[in-house]
């Protein structure tokens, strides 16, 4: 009891697991789809967070090869969750939406809150800019395959909707692939911090948990986060039709803080503690893996669920993605920080933010 | 006397003085547009000069604090003042045209010129490249900001415009903070070089005037300057009517170099002086100043005059704009220049104003 | 004879010297254009190589500064006469095509394949980035280039037909301009490895042929191409008839293939042998040539014609071209490369590749 205390005192944002049962309380008696949707989205936060740290158990009884693999295919577990009951309900903006605000809301955001807080505290902040520039030519290489099939798609007439259907499933298997290669890579790099090993230094202050309890809690809280999403993406009709914000808006902007706000956290955390690199390797690994991994696992899956997702994203998407991808490469490559750069990157997510919220599309 | 004689040789730009009066002569007697427009045009180029001589002074007055301040808010006070009277005359294009003609003609002309007139007399040379990286990023910033309203106002429907003037000036709020943090930022700098500070190197070759002094020649210029953009720009509808050269062109190639000529050939000279770091400071944080602080207060001040400017810019503008920031930041990330960059710089100059005097806007 | 054999023992490609009697004969038999195309297409193979080589040799006579201008204006030979004869009979679209697949070709595959194959035999691969930095610049120009004429005819109403010819005029002399300047500033630089010299380590394993035999190589084989040309461009229509296959993929995939496969086989062999730097300059100055000196002389050759060529692409080629260019800086600005990155250029060739053969243009 002792420890669950001083484990929800050094996790405060756990205590919203009681959302969950709240939230089952007010689908069942029909309190609103506002009501539901909030709280079945705050009861993800703790889940999702909960997901990452046994993720993070197991891996670290496994050795780096196996554990990368078992981060690379989980980390994102949460969004990929919600995603997959979107597709399902055919909710395909709100999907492309929440892939695109992922990876931007990782670049700008998450990033840029990161290089302010650790350049307030710390001044000049260096990391190894071999890292990040691998890493942000894996990021152009997405970019690539999300431009490609948009712009053939936007260009040609229409009624060639087939074609744009295995564009896209060719381009996802040519990103899966290099996605792979990207793990093979840094599972063979001297120094191991690779692509699908990013949260390493979460173990400091974090409790070692067993195989079975780690798999024990990697199953509960998966199990939460699918009773959440169903909730969650149950209501959001409703939402849009209640309060005027949009599909689109709720998916670039509120799911992918949803899913992974734990993290984000961590990456704050630890570029306070003087540890940029590691919070760069957060911030642009968990995008890598949404771009490379999430979105193309995504055109596939919801092939064979009847709902084809294809890689074609609107202009306003492809700009954000574009902006975000060779700004976090001019902040990056030069191996340094400052919090001038770090307010940068928010200022660009803010005025993409207030672009998507004045202009709904 | 023999002061102001050796003033003058030391600035033969300057004689263009007598063309103030010459203007006024002109407009009175009525001459005709032409004659107004190029006289009162290059007797704004020694009044632009004496402002930024009387702002230098009285910086140094100051200390860099307040310095910069005064710098940061006057370095473009001939050019602010022609772009009001253009918007009160309703010559918003005009006004888009020469924000975005000062920015491409800063970072291609005024660096392109620098660099390989730097590079043939001194070789290869070298400059901090922490802080032209800093710089480009904010351009990069900038750049978000001007093509995000245009962006959102091209694709969608039309009838919008209420729209697109919120985006606007909540756009033009984000670059002015960010513009004042870059302006703290530098403050703090260790080396206190920073964005609003860029002309010390004038300090060398020029007089010491008291602050008295600084402040009559500062009015007295301003003055100057108001009253020949008056004239100028009451000749531009006149001009276009009758000569065939578009107002656009008029404002992205014309109105630039008269407001700031006077700076740009300071830029070159040190450039030639091996200072190529502080030449390329002038160049950078000029173009800065005009996206993020001149373009901004334009889109507030208009809106109170009543013919409000919206940051919605030309595909032309934005993708000459485009260029410019990226190919600066490839001539500038590594940290060193040779003539060849220049002459590059000089040649995508010379392919948009092709572009942009053959296809009038 | 035992020099022959030897010598085609070390070239073993040039063995496809056989398929030129053999075009001939099937265009005179009538075999069908399939045959002709294919057999042609296998004859330019060998006759570029020697091209290549005799250039090389002729080159290693002279000293640097002749042989630089040689080199810069012979190195290219096959392809731009197969484009002479695709102008002469108006395949205007399979030129273009083949102007953008040789850039991205070489850019994209070459620069892949070589930096995969270094890569994976010699680990993380070092080069002077100074150098690849003042080249991607360059190639940055020719994109400005490129891209400036075909914005401005996209965006502005038809009939404008005059003004689209005379502004790719204006623009590819400022590109030969450059060029020129960029042989000269490598002729200066100290090391003198400059743009028009790329190819000095084929030296190695190559026969020192006389002055005499060069030149008698040169014409010879050159005058083979022409024939080749002939026939090759003679069977295109016939093919994109027959087959579906169109004359944008043709031109895209398969020329620039055609006229560069033995330049191409070098640079991967030198990066083989782990002289990373060298295996750049061949696929990056290759790139050069085709952007600012065969694409601007084939726009006044062309006019010549009859047949007048304009530097209008369409946006699937620009797109290409610029996510080339920016990810081959991304690569290169490092001075560093691994067989990651080099899976990253294949697979942003094989994303176009897809796309432009799933969407004939």
């Amino acid at each position: 009891m002792k420890n669950i205390l001083t484990y929800i005192k050094n996790h405060p944002l756990y205590i919203l697991i009681l959302a969950c049962p709240l939230a089952a309380v007010a689908h069942s008696a029909g309190w609103g789809a506002g009501w539901v949707f909030g709280l079945s989205a705050a009861g993800v936060i703790p889940l999702a967070g909960l997901i990452g740290e046994a993720t993070e158990s197991l891996a670290s009884h496994t050795g780096p090869k196996i554990g990368g693999l078992i981060n690379a295919s989980l980390g994102n577990a949460a969004e990929l969750i919600i995603t997959l009951f979107a597709i399902k309900r055919g909710l395909l903006d709100l999907v492309k939406a929440s892939i695109t605000g992922s990876i931007i809301g990782n670049l700008l955001f998450v990033l840029g809150l990161s290089i302010v807080v650790g350049g307030l505290k710390n001044g000049i902040q260096r990391f190894d800019r071999r890292h990040t520039v691998n890493y942000t030519i894996l990021l152009g290489i997405a970019l690539v395959g999300l431009v490609t099939p948009s712009l053939f798609s936007h260009s040609t007439a229409s009624g060639l909707t087939q074609k744009v259907e295995v564009l896209s499933l060719s381009v996802a298997a040519v990103m899966i692939i290099i996605y792979i290669l990207g793990i093979i890579f840094s599972l063979k790099a001297p120094a191991a911090e690779g692509i699908g090993i990013p949260a390493k230094a979460e173990k400091e202050d974090k409790p070692e948990w067993s195989v079975l309890k780690s798999i024990l809690v990697l199953a509960g809280s998966t199990g939460g986060v699918v009773w959440m999403s169903e909730l969650l993406v149950g209501s959001v009709e409703a939402v849009v039709a209640g309060t005027g914000i949009s599909e689109f808006f709720l998916g670039i902007i509120l799911v992918p803080i949803i899913g992974n706000i734990a993290e984000h956290l961590v990456a704050v955390k630890v570029a306070y503690k003087n540890k940029m690199e590691l919070s760069m390797e957060i911030a642009v690994s968990s995008s890598l893996q949404i771009a490379l991994f999430v979105a193309p696992i995504l055109v596939f899956i919801s092939l064979l669920m009847g709902n084809p997702l294809t890689l074609v994203f609107n202009p306003f998407e492809l700009a954000a993605l574009g902006a975000a991808v060779v700004i976090c490469y001019a902040v990056s490559a030069d191996g340094e920080s400052n919090w001038l750069e770090g307010a940068a990157l928010l200022a660009v997510y803010l005025i993409f933010g207030l672009a998507f919220f004045i202009f709904p599309v």
